[in-house]
């Protein structure tokens, strides 16, 4: 009755399940090393190998990987330039390299040379890779730099990307892709003409949770999404920073912050909006905007029929997140949604007399290892990148747009667009 | 060092409290009876005397009410007769009765004489007080009956609001108040004519919760509101019904289950909008769907800068919530909110390096039984009641403006108010 | 393809459900009345007829009742006296009465004239059927009464159990039932002596979300259940009151919140425990507990090998919850439980690579209404109540056995039943 | 009225906060850099220097960190041992020392040489540095380890920590320390008699969410924590895995999940337990469980008179949590706890008529870099871990005592201890 194969195969008949996944039946590797039982690994000494794991748990448990993490030996991997020591860069990017498997950074470039020393310092990175604003182009000439990673002010964005592309550099670029359409033209050309892969970092389309969403919504899991909501907001600070610069941020919470719900609402349908209108507000006096928006409340109108209420602001208490209402008894999203760390799906269903409100997750990882981590194996197999120059230059326009339509009260019409996923490149692997 | 004092007063320093509620001194019946501790009230002997309750619990706990429930004697509560006996009549509004304090109900209007007649056995009505859509006017005769609570497809609100008043009865009518502003004006003069008071039936401004909300949102507990997203949609059945039938229901999703957006938004600022946009899509081919709107994503725009994107829907899931996004570190809503039972307080707060997502609640009392209680105390004591008819009136000015921007894809404004509360009465009481 | 049927009857296929529930084939009545179309009903005038309600919403939706609910006319409803005028009986059990569809109060018994008075004028009783506990036994005259609901201290309920008996009237009994086994089987004689119903008033076994959670643990939904905890604490207060005299309430916390913990252990499991250990704490000094114990922390094992630890105090702030872990991919229970509102399931499922945490909920009720008319019907329909007397005696008896546990310091051991629900009667009916 | 120091620095009145954590005036560096405002850094140049960061955010929102993180230059930190290649150290050590700061894997010890190889080759170890477990002693004479990481079996630990130490390694030391309380001793022994540091890796007791708990408790913020519930279980898979082996393992869940019950029981409270008492359960016929037991319920008894409910089991759906019980309006716990990613604060509080479940969260960090990082602060700084080998030991004689207890049927008594926190050294600060 009790055989111990009940325990370590996938042949539990899951009758209870809501089959959200199906559970697939994993290769066992039962050792029975006296020592440790899971030390065995198959044979064969290829480079990259994976190790096989074993399950740990029984068989009605949540499905383990089917490998041990298995990150590229540092010598083989893609070693970046990280371009700008700003919050992000040092607060999150820097960090999310150790999580890579196949990234590294190699260099950095600073306008302030002892910050770039300690950083330097810090991360183990060489002090003879570190570049200021104006040595830049001498990256052409380490081997060890094979990409950069450009989180600068937004408008210096076209410059550096051009720049990259010309000292032979693959260009991962932050968000927002420039300040203007032309702008992303001609980063796009650039990248195109030198060769080079560029790819905008939109670090959502490269989640797991949010990529399962993705899948509920073109796969209709639960019928047809027919409205959705995001924000994305937060209450920005000190009013001397660069994103509150027109020159530098190219606006204000739109480009920055609302992004994400357009590009979000994008990736998640795989449609382009064909009409925007919307609302921009900003508080009389307040001198964190004496250049740009505030408040950006917004609404997306697609092809078939989804309208995507959107909001964004620089001043209220942060939240982030995004709800999709489908048509066969349930509603979907995240809340928070957006975020670095901590986001979480929620849903709700109706199952006969019951409403059951669930938070379905798969494991976090990080985030900007995911999304550095596509780029690199894009740039290794030369594979066009999932948020390629056209995805930034799409939201770009349709930024443009809202601003239009909020200016003159009224709804602006955008380019129709016919198939899915028009402008992104190969669908993003899950390796693990 | 442990005296009785302290378990029985609260005098209790709450210095872990975030102070939303003042704890108040509660004045105590400490009695010593063998018997039961609790059995002795105060001396005295007033009609509609309020017994004392003493706090079963410790002076930390969740604040117990100061007086035991005190519904009134049945003979000398407001009689009112039903109008209408369909979905929420027969399923919500007769059973909420049970749970009023000031009202009862004493009549029946209907069509359908068998259903009137079950009905009023069920309810132990006096089946001489039954009455049809013919017989109505002889209401004007029955002394029992001081009140209607009409509960009519929208378009028949017109009308049995006038005659009611002709009758000589004070009216409770279901929203939305009718299908055009011009009808709501005659109702308003026709009652006004007859001297007897009119009230829409607004559930959500008479919900202890929502009043809370209302209350962080006017004394800036957390700050200036910015922004706000509320929604409120659910899939429609049976499309034989007269919700979808334009003559009888005036439109679709927006007059039935979209006002409770924008009238919420009113209330929790206690400003009225000054310009509105929006989206209109309706599924084709869907049968439901052939007279009136499926979908309506709409944005207000209010004086203060306050802009509100709002969305409702007969073609999706039931999702029913708002949420207020305020500048000092803090936002909150409901989700659910506008239901009948199960609405839920969420709040947001960062606390230093803690970000603190809250459900604070104060305990859930039937809606309905708040409601017609509050119009049965307008009624006795002759005071105008919080949602009069012009709080229904210019509900319909906005969804008709909401109507016109869609249809013309642009900002159509309103006309501007001065002050908070145009359109209310006496604010409820909390009579617990 | 948008055919009415798809809309008004459950054929759609459910392919995303979990199955809690099957979703069952509701008969419509689609009237195509212009006035209302739920208005029609079916032929036909028996008594205590229900009205067939179609569904509003979709059939992808919350399954909707299929009836509007039938309160039975209140001269046709068994008529209680309530003994006892304390704390639960004015704030909870009067005010459940008004939800309650078979069941209303006559009769007040108490010891305290100007409170029975105020109480008889509010709830429209008549001032003749007012007793105090002299006067009590005058009921057997008394023909508006078939049975009585005792709210005393328990130290009353032996008493005045057997001298309702002898009046000739029914018992529905609060928990715990007495104050010793002995005194249980004596009341358990009495009642079965005059030929009347004894019930136990445990609110739990009559909740339907209760009830749901007992279904998937007797049903295996989620495997066998192997472990359990449970808790029911609060901070009490008033160290004057009843609840604290050992004479009159027989113990201190176990008995009065903590016997939530061991009677929803045995209804959940249908089980009887074999065997008890246990420790008693209470705070030195503390003038609340000079007679009875403050807490309880205690484990109840099961001949199937479940174990349950429970835990109850009158020292700490209120929590109520239970949590069941089972074997087959998922644990469940309820936090907040027992509560008179707002309990909540919750459920941890793996599904794949997905942990989801789910709060499935059935349209909460009123728990004293549900108790109270599941006694009125046995009363009616001569049927054993689901907890008889027998019940209320075995958790005394558990009682007893924790006691001698916590104050030997080892396990002892309780007789052994065989099958399932062994005191139990009737389960009690959905009539919704 | 709106100046710029509003918006950077921390004099924002807080007047609605819950007051749990003090905001701290953070000194600002608030650079005009038309590049990037942030990347100026302060003057100086001292190795290892933190890089100040200027907050992004308003005053209003979560605090953010003082410094951009910092960690230590690669060649400068503890090189470390792994011993084992099981799963925890692949799955979850390895990857975490990518998050660590002060530390680094700079060897591997196996007993399978290809496992050994493809690790070493993924994270760019020296092969030269990979051991056996008879080669293992050869470690004394590798200047780059200077600690280890024991990862095996529980049976092993005893052995490679003393063969460790006498190769004048550090040792971090999986939990459970060991089998018995004698190998417990002979281990903390032979590091001291080697003048080497031992602590066992309690993740818990260095994480932050946790550590607010524990603060929560020590300084009484919610009042005296009466009683507590802990549970940590599992649903163990492939029977043949060490784990499920008496002689490799020592015991069941008890020594490898239970333990966080106990552990973290006597880290929150910082008391140690004088009695104990449980019931010890394994389903018949079960293959896994033909050696160890399946499911421990037991009790633990301090002398400030706390209990707490504790559970664990191997075979039921994972649950990870635990709850306490305070007297001043509140409980608090975590649900999730124990787990490595994931775990969330939960917190009801009594505030006048409101009941508010609150989530306060601090950021999420990698528990097993914080643990290993701790050690190797306390290596290069010659402290005594806060949880040295004396804290495995007691646990050990913890479980020694239930087992009898179980075994008995009887309460068992402890040795009492004085003071708080007997046997733990210095306490983790946060560097952050």
């Amino acid at each position: 009755m009790f055989s111990s194969d009940l325990y370590t195969r996938k042949t539990f008949l899951k009758n209870m399940s809501v089959g959200i996944l199906t559970a697939t039946s994993l290769p066992l590797n039962a050792g029975n090393d006296l020592e440790d039982s899971t030390e065995k690994s198959s044979p064969g000494d290829v480079p990259e190998e994976k190790l096989p794991r074993s399950p740990l748990n029984h068989s009605t448990e949540q499905e383990e990987p089917a490998f041990y993490p298995a990150p590229r030996n540092p010598a083989k991997r893609v070693g970046y330039a990280i371009v700008g020591l700003g919050h992000l860069a040092l607060t999150d990017v820097m960090p999310a390299f150790a999580n890579s498997k196949y990234s590294k950074p190699v260099a950095l470039v600073s306008g302030d040379a002892h910050k770039a020393k300690v950083v330097a310092e810090q991360y183990g990175i060489n002090p003879m890779n570190i570049y200021d604003y104006n040595t830049f182009d001498r990256i052409a000439d380490n081997k060890e730099i094979e990409a950069v990673y450009i989180i600068l002010p937004n408008s210096m964005h076209h410059e550096f990307t051009i720049r990259a592309a010309k000292a032979g550099k693959h260009v991962l670029c932050e968000k927002p892709m420039a300040n203007s359409a032309k702008e992303c033209e001609e980063m796009i050309d650039a990248c195109k003409k030198a060769n080079r892969k560029l790819m905008i970092a939109y670090r959502i389309q490269y989640e797991p949770n949010n990529a399962l969403i993705r899948d509920w919504v073109q796969q209709k899991k639960y019928g047809n999404v027919k409205l959705m909501e995001l924000f994305n907001g937060q209450n920005i600070g000190d009013p001397s920073q660069w994103r509150l610069k027109k020159s530098l941020a190219g606006g204000g919470s739109l480009p920055d912050v609302g992004i994400y719900c357009l590009n979000t609402a994008r990736y998640l349908l795989g449609e382009e909006p064909d009409a925007v209108s919307g609302f921009i507000h900003t508080t009389p006096g307040d001198i964190r905007f004496k250049e740009v928006e505030e408040s950006v409340m917004f609404q997306l109108h697609f092809p078939s029929g989804v309208i995507a209420n959107c909001g964004t602001t620089y001043g209220a208490h942060m939240t982030r997140r995004y709800r999709l209402f489908a048509d066969a008894g349930a509603w979907f999203g995240m809340d928070p949604a957006f975020s670095y760390k901590g986001i979480r799906i929620e849903l709700s269903q109706s199952i006969g007399k019951i409403e059951s409100k669930q938070y379905p997750a798969i494991e976090e990882k990080d985030q900007f290892a995911l999304e550095i981590d596509h780029f690199s194996e894009c740039v290794r197999n030369d594979k066009k990148p999932f948020t390629p120059g056209e995805e930034g230059l799409q939201d770009q326009r349709i930024i443009d747009a809202i601003y239009q339509a909020a200016k003159e009260g009224k709804v602006v019409s955008l380019k129709k667009y016919d198939g899915k996923d028009v402008f992104r490149g190969e669908v993003p692997k899950d390796d693990k």
